[in-house]
């Protein structure tokens, strides 16, 4: 394969346009949007505009003049329609670790005859870490079972009070059958709590058409919501009334602006807020957000398998000899929007790759991840980060003495 | 008191020259940053840059490159001088509701043998309800007890873990003396929580001189960090290596990037983050904090003390016969920033006011709330605002249908 065969894609592809949609650094092969998406060109004077005409001019009263008080359940809506929520199903608010929290001991209180969470070891670990803080906080015996992805279906018995698990692992870009996973934990009686840090944007989910019970997700990554951008959360409708969410905040009571002294919780997925809404940080949410309802999701998949299976191809007609594995399925059923590569010197091998403006990110403790997001990255750009990642390899400058230096944050 | 009375006093503030700092609309008075701080100037071109220079042209490196990793804890400090705190006790993260929930918990935890939580009821209902659902969650047999405040000191026995209060109440602005009541609640072995919400940048808080353990506030009244802003948490020295926070996301890990399976608390308050850090909510914040940081809360006080009286003396002389009743403090020990005045006809009062462009708001069933920001408001302000507040009800221009209509957010 060669560059020109990579240009002539470009040129024919129909998400071209929403390249413009995003401000991107000149000299830059951006392959982390699934660590933090890239600018959207609306957002800065979107921010402007929240910040000088709402927070500065209207003060207080944009609550209901700009009506911020709905901003959660607006964005939750739009994000819903990426996920096969329905109207009403998702919210946003709070990070994805404390939306988690909420959640999983939702769900824990709609099994309670049953002690087991069920997840796998390769988890995000705030995944696991979540589920180790509330099963201690309990105190009711519930233990975090860890089998490998190959076990899960086995390890579903009458046990397992929930499923929990990642969509698309962040490590490896593995795919979980949704549908599957969702109708086996069903199958045992077990609810199924997905994590779509790594789908909502990148690959077409159907939450309602698995039948899922409950997810999370992130709006930092392929929803382009910015550094930290708030999560979401969603409950299937059935549970709506029966969820009781363990943090009981304000702005999930039925009557915020009752100021009552006892909480009743407010009907519906509004439960799931807690603390006021960060309105400027929702804002920014919402600017990626509706990129992605402007674009076809099915589009979005189609290129971003291509491009997978392109950059894979590339790293083994181009790099053969350096030590390389992919790591990621190469069967396309099984896989996100991203290829890891195992490599022994992966930290400076990646640093190596950032000083040359080509842009991954490493994973402990030898993964080199490159994510694919198909409105802004062309397929020119899979060659030329192939082609940066060979010479580094054989020249050797991965292995200079600053390549090395460990970062705070890989 | 006459007009000229109040506009000499702000020819000689210290503080004027501090209202420059800030965006104010004209035509507004505004008594409501209380509830919603106004827009430090610096804050719109603190944020573009963020987005465009770190998040749009340096990305993922930003973490790194722009430590915004370090965010939390950078904001977290300046909050702590603010509040008596030493350096790495404070941290930034989440809302107040999520915050308490984090500190309560963790307080609960170091006194195993105790099952009360002590309050008042007219605490902020998020408190209570925070606690209701910790209480509920731990089925340990917790109860959350209120007592009204003059029966507080009676009510710390030998049952209660932890005296969970609000410094400054935010109906009527009643300030609880925090020194007393935390040495009080240490006499009987309970644990001392503070909300600082109406306190943080209003009033000057020792927390560390008055031994308090544990505290919780808000990054967007009088911290002036924008709608939604981010909170903070503090807690006493003594109990970091002994804490357990119940909300164990990866960024309150030892060692957050090296995704290790089981959870490890960070040391210090670092264990109190749990998700990814929100960047521009958290650049937002400190905008508003570094004000605080270059004016003197001693004067504040000053001004704010001299602010409410003032207010309640031109409501006194000027508004008599028409049912209004102070009910914050009169005495300066025992206010925090704000006058608050009940009235039966209370809403449609403050709708009235509003449309006028003095700026209030009303808590149910019957409160104004008129609070004092030093920095931005000056003294003649209080003259007009009052002066609006008795056309209004002489000519009973607020008894129209349109201040009667509900909105969603009072």
């Amino acid at each position: 394969m060669a560059r020109p065969d990579l240009a002539a894609l470009d040129k024919t592809d129909p998400l071209k346009p929403f390249r413009d949609r995003f401000v991107l650094p000149q000299g830059v092969i951006y392959l982390d949007g699934n660590s933090l998406g890239a600018l959207p060109r609306a957002t800065a004077a979107r921010l402007a505009q929240v910040i000088e005409a709402e927070w500065g001019r209207d003060l207080i009263t944009s609550w209901n003049k700009h009506d911020w008080i709905a901003l959660p359940a607006r964005v939750g809506d739009k994000i819903g329609r990426l996920i096969g929520a329905k109207p009403g199903e998702t919210m946003v608010g709070d990070s994805t670790s404390v939306n988690l929290f909420k959640t999983l001991a939702a769900a824990l209180r709609l099994r309670p005859g049953r002690r087991v969470i069920l997840s796998e070891p390769a988890n995000f670990p705030t995944d696991l870490y979540i589920a180790e803080g509330l099963a201690a906080l309990l105190a009711e015996g519930h233990e975090l079972r860890l089998v490998e992805p190959e076990a899960i279906d086995a390890a579903i018995t009458d046990e397992v009070a929930v499923v929990m698990l990642t969509h698309v692992n962040y490590r490896t870009g593995r795919l979980h059958d949704m549908a599957r996973v969702t109708t086996r934990a069903h199958d045992a009686g077990a609810l199924m709590l997905w994590d779509l840090c790594h789908s909502a944007g990148a690959v077409p989910v159907d939450l309602n058409r698995a039948g899922a019970d409950f997810a999370v997700g992130c709006g930092y990554k392929y929803l382009n919501g910015g550094p930290g951008a708030p999560a979401f959360l969603w409950a299937a409708e059935r549970w709506h009334g029966q969820m009781t969410m363990p943090l009981t905040g304000w702005l999930g009571h039925a009557a915020p602006f009752a100021f009552e002294t006892h909480f009743r919780p407010a009907d519906g997925i509004q439960r799931g807020l807690v603390g006021t809404p960060p309105i400027l940080s929702l804002a920014a949410l919402e600017c990626g957000v509706d990129i992605l309802l402007d674009a076809s999701i099915a589009e979005i998949r189609k290129k971003s398998l291509s491009q997978s299976a392109l950059f894979a191809q590339l790293v083994e007609e181009q790099l053969a000899g350096h030590g390389f594995t992919i790591v990621s399925p190469g069967d396309e059923a099984s896989r996100g929007s991203q290829v890891s590569l195992a490599h022994e010197q992966g930290y400076p091998i990646m640093q190596a790759l950032i000083a040359r403006g080509v842009i991954g990110d490493f994973r402990a403790p030898d993964i080199l991840r490159f994510g694919f997001t198909p409105l802004y990255l062309g397929y020119a750009e899979l060659w030329d980060a192939v082609w940066v990642l060979k010479e580094i390899m054989e020249d050797r400058s991965w292995d200079r003495p600053e390549h090395h230096a460990r970062a705070r944050v890989t």
